[in-house]
């Protein structure tokens, strides 16, 4: 599949990316975008403007320049809101990362809302951002994790996932997308499957929210924990969605702030969400210019991003399985990410090989070791995609892989 | 004193804020420092460039670019560590700001080491940031909150803090510079008053570090926090430093990538600190914007701004002294900042006249609601200076004020 007929603009959009030439201006072949995206022109001069003649402090100046950056941070949050499908921008906080977000879901929700003999079902794919909060809060708490496994092409088992229901579960906690394998969660169902039981659905969504049109409602899901970085805006913002009756209801995590009602040492009362959750001076800057990523995203049209990537993962998982002694991981439909192993060659390796031809992919364990371990491999070779990637990369990631074969043959 | 005397390029900084300007070309007497700072080009270059030529994720990349990029990312943790004279960079924990510094050592060490019957001492002019997490572990462990009270001036009792401590004090956690009335705290004398009963002291440094020339080692206590976008770096980023030894001790309080040593669904173990307290993908560009932050700070001498921005405070406080019907609060020493009323005035309305005059003050409570109460005002006029402030700030101010002394007169 051309890349013209599913995202026309593509060899028009990697101008926008002052991030995809190398230092000597030559093509970067930039494939580790499931790891971070790059930024366009349009987030980094958003940046440049809130760090410089629009700076200031907001919800508290008296003057002219701190009401306008309010009026900016408040845009911010609802531009989120409208992206994602939120009923409204009071369900969306500004969180440092999607791992900050699954981890106060944790501790506020969850150390609220699980007990003793409680069951929460995580699947074997899951990035450690959220496993790792969620054995925490077993662990405090006396609750159980039961681990959903994979579908043999290695999506979550939605059969299993039903068949694993107790009156007991709590919560099930989902990648949207898994960021090793690009298998895509059929959510409605998943949401369809804890509900049926009264559990939550939270929704890992970092590999999602760059490549998919989002819906909140249509998802069904109860929380969405997604990543400034990763859906081509700055470092340091992440948003977590929360239904507005489940927010409402969680205590506070953080104090601070900006994030009370009113403060006395022998009482403290805190204010309503989005603020109860979003203690000292907010991430500024970083929520305008993801108001900017957003922006560019939208205008090129999420539906598109996803086919345009899903269908450079078919070609790409085509083209090295006309490869000898290459193994592919994952389902054939990815949204974007393809894993691999090349016989007798180290992941690293074969990064650090392609690194010398201007090729970018990720060598490691993803930070999801227990599916590595399902796996059976160490480490997985991932080349990931994102809305400027094109045909070229994928040439060159092949051409990169050849000359690995003939080094270690 | 002349502002040539104490800090001689004062002239020649101003330009380097781009923020320094109102829209029309005007300057702008940006009087709200304590809030946050505006930023040098060089902090917005470097961001700039982060973001875009070099951008990349750190520590797990195997291609250069990304092996470039956590070198930068660990060079600004060395210069942190460097800058505030800590033992080593690995006592430096990049996070979102000040309030999370606080609220990890609360939620790690303080759930760890704080018991039913322990003691926490506050100083009645706290931050919300350095009370409502106090509160929460408080609340949740059983301890007790002893609020320490001031002098008649408006500094720390060190007296009274003295004749506070019994054995069961764990912790004394105190603003190295208050952000309403400017008062500095002589740390090594509470350091040796926390030591004595064997508390530890937890320093609020927001205010200090942009001011005053900071060592770990002089200061003598075992916790600072400190907040980048006050310290004219970026939103979105602080520090916490801790002495190694007690930070290799405390439990991890955010779960997720990069913190883990292993993971299985069986058991985690997790890395040793820094990475242990920073869950996620870091705080990148953040981290390497302020560190020019740092650089340029350090190139003008924090004891020199200190000497700067000490001399306009009282300079400011002459001339309101000499005007009719303005109170005064706070002692005469200050690090720069002055908090005021005028009588018959409210803080907010004397806000809204000086905008109009481009002058940018902050009125409200100051996130210090106790210190408001001790004051007897629900809110204060507050002026705090930077390093690029001077006494065209301070007399376009007092014209402000007289303007509105008129039309309320």
């Amino acid at each position: 599949m051309s890349v013209a007929a599913t995202l026309s603009p593509a060899a028009d959009v990697r101008a926008d990316f002052p991030g995809m030439v190398t230092g000597d201006g030559a093509p970067w072949h930039y494939l580790d975008t499931a790891a971070t995206a790059q930024k366009p022109q349009a987030v980094i001069d958003a940046m440049t403007r809130a760090l410089g003649v629009d700076y200031a402090t907001v919800h508290r100046g008296v003057y002219g320049r701190s009401a306008q950056m309010t009026l900016g941070y408040e845009a911010a949050r609802r531009r989120v809101a409208e992206f994602i499908g939120a009923k409204g921008e009071d369900e969306v906080i500004f969180v440092r990362g999607a791992t900050e977000a699954i981890n106060l879901v944790a501790a506020s929700w969850g150390m609220a809302q699980i007990g003793e003999g409680d069951r929460i079902v995580l699947s074997m794919l899951e990035h450690h951002s959220n496993i790792v909060p969620w054995q925490m809060v077993a662990e405090r708490t006396g609750a159980q994790i039961d681990v959903c496994p994979l579908t043999e092409d290695g999506r979550i088992d939605l059969g299993a996932l039903e068949a694993m229901m107790t009156p007991r579960t709590r919560l099930v906690a989902l990648a949207h997308v898994s960021n090793v394998l690009g298998s895509v969660l059929d959510a409605r169902a998943a949401a369809d499957i804890a509900h049926s039981v009264g559990a939550k659905l939270l929704l890992d969504g970092c590999q999602a929210a760059p490549r998919m049109a989002l819906d909140m409602a249509a998802l069904g899901c109860d929380f969405y924990a997604l990543s400034g970085h990763k859906l081509y805006g700055p470092t340091g913002i992440g948003v977590l969605w929360a239904r507005e009756e489940i927010l409402g209801a969680m205590p506070p995590w953080q104090g601070g702030g900006a994030m009370i009602d009113r403060v006395t040492f022998e009482k403290t009362t805190y204010a309503p969400p989005p603020q109860r959750f979003e203690a000292g001076t907010p991430i500024i800057t970083e929520a305008i210019a993801l108001h900017a990523a957003i922006d560019y995203v939208a205008a090129l049209g999420p539906d598109r991003l996803l086919a345009h990537e899903a269908g450079l993962a078919r070609q790409l998982r085509d083209e090295l399985r006309a490869l000898n002694s290459v193994t592919l991981f994952g389902p054939e439909e990815s949204a974007g990410i393809v894993s691999f192993a090349i016989e007798g060659v180290h992941p690293h390796d074969l990064g650090t090989i392609l690194d010398e031809e201007n090729v970018a992919i990720r060598a490691g364990h993803h930070c999801a070791q227990p599916l590595m371990d399902h796996l059976g491999v160490p480490a997985t070779a991932r080349a990931s995609f994102g809305l400027y990637s094109d045909e070229n990369d994928i040439a060159a990631l092949l051409r990169g892989i050849e000359r690995t074969q003939r080094i270690f043959g």
